[in-house]
């Protein structure tokens, strides 16, 4: 039995398993499924680069010239749900199969998403900042709060995560509406558009919830003319990935107030640098692109990844499955 | 007729009133509903004190020696929800009624709370700060957010607030559960305890929202025993009433974690004096009594006072009676 740690690169013929070293437990999990894998960790593969062209399948860790030179990648199972980065014709023609933890994220986006957005109506930050000069009495923003109830919330995206914001916009008696490239309807969501009828959306919308992915048919899917159809004062966020919205329309529509808010998680460029104008434009709230993040996020993450790794070993049809040629 | 701003006090045996003069076309509602009426605005009895003796209705503005004052007074429309300014026992010896505007805040005090909360536990406020200082990476604060998701929600004082939160909370796929007086159940309310049961209920809660107004029975109704019953690493919001939290025991409780935060929107004293340690004490954020605010909220709050008006002229119970022996 070769030692997992210093493979006997001659005569192991067993299936390389590339985890995460943050979850040291996976190693015995992923090679109880079957004595034909063998889990190497990144901190190993670091060490050991020459294991790369042998790895066939792999939970994260992979980019780049890593994912071109690991020939023998069959399937990649991704820590995140944005899976933009892997969608090289490359990866296609290999007949590489991806896969995403699309699911995991739903709840910690949409409180996220619902943070930013009351922060910003109920003045949360201009409250912050006077509890810091001890000032009770004096505060001009109480006048200036407002409320979601009776609002109308617009859903670009409305998959999992977006189902999930519609069900709380709900639950805050907004008016939810929403978008997606079939215009298939979802229980929480009044009316479902097609990307052809965005401009008539965002026109009825005081807040957009933008979940896109990224791929050749979204990116920059939210240019001038749609910011233009955008309510006077309504509010834009942004939780899907930076490059579907054109942040210099963004930056050129800001001051009119339409939107006259954007409360991004992603942006384009990222990270964005200490000079990029969109960190003091007016109206916008950044948080650098954590919106996904939770407490055993990693492990739900490995849950999928273990499921899959069953159905691979029986030749059985992977979940989240990603369609290379859509994005998504 | 009398010139409205001049009445004259003799041969005018109208019934006088009151209304405030931010909504001067309730002067003409008033008037149209019955010619025995006769709208005073509050600029008006300031500029003429000696009518305070004659007004018998009051739509706010009155209060301590004027209420006392305004001897013919026989029924009395708070602005507010909460009316422990109004629980003299003269008042009710004189048999003023007193009814106020529960309902209308319901969903703006829920929408604040649950904007407190995730503000909180979404490092939203350390992100602004960051934004400040245009710095993408090296955020400590994404490892710590958490989530909502899978937490237990107590709400103290379930009517028409705390049913609308117990809502919110169960779209965030929170379990919710509530107190009130006589335990008797709501629907988004998974188990209804009764005042006597408060610590098995505290100590089941990652987030307590207190809703309860001010009466004998619940002034400092979370004390020194009360905390030390909440979870280690629990949240505390208060958007009721400043007193029904010691605010001493509170300083006191949350160096040990227990609990670990409090959002308040409410304080005992208030407004706070720039000197109190509240203003700085560990996870402590402090909104100046606002969550209730919110556009239109007098135009609802007249509804809510012409609906009573007619049914004061017809001799019918009025709407939202404030039982002044139980303060509520």
């Amino acid at each position: 039995m070769p030692d997992p740690n210093r493979p006997d690169p001659i005569g192991d013929d067993r299936l390389l398993v590339l985890y995460p070293s943050v979850l040291p437990h996976l190693a015995a999990r992923i090679e109880a499924l079957s004595p034909r894998l063998h889990a190497v960790s990144r901190d190993v593969l670091k060490e050991n680069p020459a294991l790369l062209e042998r790895v066939e399948i792999a939970f994260g860790g992979l980019r780049g010239e890593q994912l071109r030179a690991a020939r023998r990648l069959r399937w990649y199972q991704a820590e995140g749900a944005g899976v933009n980065g892997l969608l090289s014709p490359e990866l296609r023609e290999r007949g590489v199969m991806v896969t995403n933890t699309s699911g995991i994220h739903a709840e910690a986006i949409a409180e996220h998403l619902f943070g930013m957005l009351l922060m910003a109506i109920r003045c949360l930050g201009e409250a912050r900042d006077q509890q810091r000069l001890r000032i009770w009495n004096g505060f001009p923003f109480p006048e200036h709060v407002t409320t979601l109830r009776g609002r109308t919330l617009g859903i670009l995206g409305a998959g999992a995560i977006g189902g999930q914001c519609a069900e709380v916009g709900r639950a805050f008696r907004m008016r939810v509406l929403g978008l997606n490239r079939t215009g298939r309807p979802h229980p929480a969501v009044e009316r479902m558009y097609r990307p052809g009828e965005r401009l008539e959306l965002l026109a009825e919308c005081d807040v957009v919830m933008n979940l896109l992915p990224l791929t050749r048919a979204t990116e920059r899917f939210l240019g001038a003319a749609e910011l233009a159809a955008m309510r006077d004062g309504s509010i834009l966020l942004n939780a899907g990935r930076g490059r579907t919205v054109d942040t210099d329309a963004l930056l050129a529509a800001l001051p009119s107030g339409r939107p006259a808010a954007a409360l991004l998680d992603v942006t384009d460029p990222e990270p964005l640098p200490p000079d990029h104008p969109l960190w003091t434009a007016p109206g916008v709230f950044i948080t650098p692109h954590y919106a996904g993040n939770h407490p055993g996020y990693m492990d739900r993450a490995a849950e999928i990844f273990l499921e899959n790794l069953q159905r691979f070993l029986d030749g059985r049809p992977l979940v989240n499955l990603v369609n290379l040629a859509e994005g998504y």
